[in-house]
């Protein structure tokens, strides 16, 4: 069982050091968290890039590093440019790395030191645990934090926008609430485009008509 | 077949003159609308403010008359405070009255002239027929306007919080759309909470658990 830290700067030493290595949906909450998307050339990154800019709302774009800049500053508005409360290794600072080769996943790591490359594109995208915090505040309850699990993630037949070598379809992740709830849970949401805003879906499943 | 006016004046001069007398969903796009309901005595009108007060998702006041007033100004940040442009006859420029005697409807008239009295209140309650232009700007259409008809309404069994001899369930209206769109309505109903704002359910219906 995982306990909850209420700092970005805890979750992230402890990822340093390799102690944290779970799903982060409850932590740091009030935080922005992000997903992390590492591709190894300027061609794929580009095509990567193109993908992001026309699927806004699955791929919101929060930041994208130099080639092979590893070091990213979580609060560049802040006075300590890179200090270690703010700065975010991409190295080490994530709870683990799943390193795909040929779209297939090839290995599950803590750190990928001894991977990284002058040639890396670091992508970083907006993630929906970020609003959970405002949903809790609203006074409901989030399933999968109350039951300490990862958000509950279904493959759509709603297609993405192709770009380059990236195509395939929406994957969506799921929160259940009662209706009223979820029309608050709109309004909530809607207020984060950032992290992908608005759920794309109310009610039961259906075959979405695209 | 109603045609649609484009200005609240254009609407309440032809209510005023009596040729106009149907439902006002379509008219006036882009202004507020509001409901109508006058009480004949200060212990209604007090108990009826406290309904309010009580229920605002239902019945969002924009306004209440002193006793026996009749001319509303709709334009209070106007130059001209009551021109014939800007304000309200209350007793002639709506489409239809309803005169209700303990709680019976006995009578439909085109004014209330002859009816009106120095100890009636006049209560003005947002309209949800205001945020229908805002929804069409959004390139969704309106299924009732579209069929030039009044929206359809619903008894619900969502008791209303009572105050003095005022009680009753909430009352919604229903617009049909898509899921998707149907998220893109809350987003934008919620903008004019003054005219009811996001709805009380979206999905099929169901028996309200409250």
């Amino acid at each position: 069982m995982s306990t909850f830290r209420s700092t970005p700067q805890e979750v992230r030493l402890l990822c340093r050091s390799g102690e944290f290595q779970t799903q982060t949906s409850g932590q740091a909450n009030g935080h922005a968290q992000a997903n992390l998307v590492i591709l190894t050339s300027k061609d794929a990154a580009f095509d990567f890039l193109l993908f992001c800019q026309r699927n806004p709302k699955p791929c919101p774009l929060i930041s994208v590093l130099e080639a092979g800049e590893y070091l990213y500053n979580s609060n560049p508005d802040g006075d300590n440019a890179l200090d270690q409360n703010t700065y975010i290794d991409i190295r080490t600072d994530l709870p683990k790395y799943r390193i795909f080769k040929d779209g297939v996943l090839v290995e599950e790591v803590t750190d990928i030191k001894k991977q990284w490359n002058e040639s890396f594109y670091t992508f970083i995208i907006g993630c929906s645990f970020s609003f959970e915090d405002a949903i809790l505040r609203a006074g409901l309850s989030v399933r999968h934090i109350d039951m300490q699990r990862n958000v509950p993630m279904y493959n759509t037949n709603i297609p993405c926008n192709p770009a380059g070598q990236f195509s395939g379809n929406l994957v969506v992740s799921m929160r259940p609430f009662s209706i009223p709830d979820s029309i608050k849970v709109i309004q909530i949401t809607s207020r984060y485009p950032r992290v992908h805003g608005a759920p794309v879906h109310v009610g039961n499943p259906v075959r979405f008509i695209v």
